[in-house]
């Protein structure tokens, strides 16, 4: 015998939390279904050369490779490699712009630690064009994020907003070359405050009035109003700078028409996300109150989608949601707001000799769209009823010889314990 | 750069073929739901020794293996061990009967060979109980595979029945030993046909006597009724066999109860499925007419769920539908009966100028619950028809000028043709 275990680091949910999550993950799928985004189902296994054609970096250690014969394989590790490579792949058969969802499982072998997993699920949209992809698109994806959490019973959230092309127009405005070492310490901002990012800016041969304008230009504080006022009025003679600030304006705009409140914006120009990724608007998305969980959603525009596969200019724009670290830090924090729903919604009890009556009630109940079933084992009231309690389901029907002959059946309300005494149709109407 | 491309065994799908997958498995999905199965999600990659707690057997050999550091790894190649670890691991915490549905990837290095994939969907449910689990769970089971496949819209179907203990009751009344062997030997009667089964029989030492009889066994033919009768009449000696024919018909009977058409039944005395494994009822499904693709869903009863883990009596029964599988072939055989549709119900072509407009509209319609997006790109007209052509979209909506400023919009059907003048709300109406 086999002591039953899980591999260190990762999880699985017993069945209540189970069905909290699965709740959780079909609104999520729900808002891209009603956006017209296509599903796509990749392979969690892939060549390792292909998966790992970018090479380096952090990742690449944490991928889980197997062989078998004289394959190397991987497993993915993210949902946007094999995007890449499917849009490559598959790009005359594709339809440009190319709306896609993802929602599945991806793997990393993580140091183990609360709340992060070795297999975690992504749920993750993306909108990919052939050669170009107006800006709109950015906003849309926004606007998503902000349905997904309202539609989560997460009202109070902020998506900060920021855009690469402001930053890349303002660095070189100001003379300064090394874009990605300057952002790598300005994304340190938070954790280690503005006198160590200084000593960082300075190993870079920075002087002393580029960091002081840099200084000036990630501490903008006011309403997305103001900080885009005084963007315009920075680097006046840099067009690429004003034609990125103006672009950035067009998306806020959009996400008004896209439905989003202005309350749930904040434009953030310390932000910047994968830096050697994202080419355009980025965006992180903080809980308010609970700011230490850090970013729940988070993405970006990109230019070079497919650059490792393909020869064609794939820009696109898109976000991932990390749902299984979500679900984890919804727990821990008591932010699930999403009730819990048994998997039944009626349970019928049948007395001893009632059983074939009650696969009977069953069939009507489930033809009318009501998930129901039928307690099998021995009709014992009691255990009977624990089992009821157990599995939490909110309707029973006890069922012997007076319902069975009248064809008329008490609902008991679990909770309430209160009971309505309903015909076969009745039922179903009342249940609906 | 390096080529795109996927592991040789695996595959994928383009959208139209994913959007028309994800229905069948969205169909199966709620038929699980409605008969309240609760949904579990077990990791892929498990530690090897309890994955492999059976041991032995063809499957081994097709396993995924990997490790990292000192943990030796495997990814599920069912998920039927991965329930039985569950259950044996969270025996305290659940219900019983416990009843649940998986449905998701599992991995066989398999041959590589038309329509036999080595990552393939299943779709599981199982009703597991603790020391006893009636024999009207057969029967639940037994009726989803019949509702599924009818909703499916493959009415055409036959359900092969068949019990271990009548196969079991009988060879012992037979003084038959070895159980294993001969059913090994008869299970290969279609393939091999009867007189190489007599063969092999006589090479286990069966008598002329014991072979004549199970010829006439194996070759019942009849109505259910008929054949139910005729096994009566047999070894009425038996009392172990006399019962099993005895729960047999009542399976039967059951079924009727959850409205499963007789048509859809035969019973078949030459089944027996998983030789080690099953104890009870066992079944195969069948397209008529298309007999050569094999069963397309089987199950059964078992004893000793979680024998391997635990020492609870943990019986169940089962069923198991290999959806990856099941797509090739419908597809193959021209028996996909599931329409496409599109992943947006409408495409909105707004005019230069009116992409603001668009979205607004846009919105309205997925407040509405309406899947739409808006055609972001330049607008031209050529250009946004081949579009909407192209992800085959059944409503457009061309908005300009005329049609920002009435708030009327002409909602046209990319298949008739026709137009329909709608206001708003007269879209959301219309089109739900």
């Amino acid at each position: 015998m086999i002591k039953p275990s899980i591999l260190p680091g990762f999880i699985e949910l017993l069945p209540e939390d189970q069905l909290i999550f699965e709740k959780l993950k079909e609104i999520i799928e729900e808002n891209y279904k009603k956006a017209g985004f296509t599903p796509i189902d990749t392979p969690v296994l892939e060549k390792k050369e292909v998966l790992l054609a970018k090479g380096g970096g952090e990742t690449e250690k944490q991928v889980y490779e197997l062989s078998k014969g004289k394959t190397d394989m991987a497993m993915r590790f993210d949902l946007t490699v094999p995007l890449a490579r499917y849009v490559a792949q598959h790009y005359s058969e594709l339809s440009f712009p190319f709306r896609r969802y993802h929602i599945a499982k991806v793997y990393r072998g993580e140091r183990n630690q609360k709340g992060r997993y070795r297999e975690f699920y992504q749920c993750d949209i993306d909108i990919v064009g052939d050669e170009d992809l107006h800006y709109s698109n950015d906003a849309e994806i926004v606007s998503i994020i902000y349905r997904v959490f309202q539609d989560l019973g997460l009202k109070d959230i902020t998506i900060h907003l920021n855009h690469r092309k402001i930053l890349s127009g303002f660095f070189d405005f100001l003379g300064i070359q090394k874009h990605t070492d300057v952002l790598r310490s300005l994304d340190k901002m938070d954790k280690i405050g503005w006198e160590e990012v200084e000593k960082l800016l300075e190993d870079l041969d920075l002087d002393q009035e580029q960091i002081a304008e840099l200084k000036k230009f990630v501490s903008i504080q006011g309403s997305n109003h103001e900080i885009l006022d005084y963007l315009s009025s920075l680097a006046q003679e840099s067009p690429a700078y004003q034609e990125a600030v103006e672009e950035f304006k067009e998306i806020v705009d959009l996400l008004r028409s896209y439905g989003v409140d202005e309350k749930s914006i904040q434009i953030d120009t310390k932000i910047s996300r994968g830096l050697d990724y994202y080419t355009g608007l980025v965006f992180e998305t903080t809980l308010n109150g609970h700011e230490q969980i850090g970013s729940v959603c988070s993405g970006g525009r990109y230019d070079h989608l497919a650059q490792h596969y393909s020869n064609k200019n794939l820009p696109g724009v898109g976000m991932s949601i990390g749902l299984s670290r979500l679900f984890y830090q919804l727990k821990a924090e008591n932010l699930l707001k999403i009730e819990f729903a048994s998997a039944a919604k009626v349970l019928v009890l049948p007395m001893e000799g009632y059983l074939q009556d009650g696969i009977e009630l069953v069939e009507v109940l489930r033809k009318g769209g009501i998930s129901s079933f039928v307690y099998s084992e021995k009709p014992k009231m009691k255990k009977m009823f624990k089992y009821a309690d157990s599995i939490k389901v909110p309707y029973v029907v006890i069922l012997g010889e007076e319902e069975a002959k009248k064809k008329e059946y008490a609902l008991r309300n679990m909770e309430s314990g209160k009971q309505e005494l309903l015909s076969r149709d009745g039922l179903v109407e009342f249940l609906k």
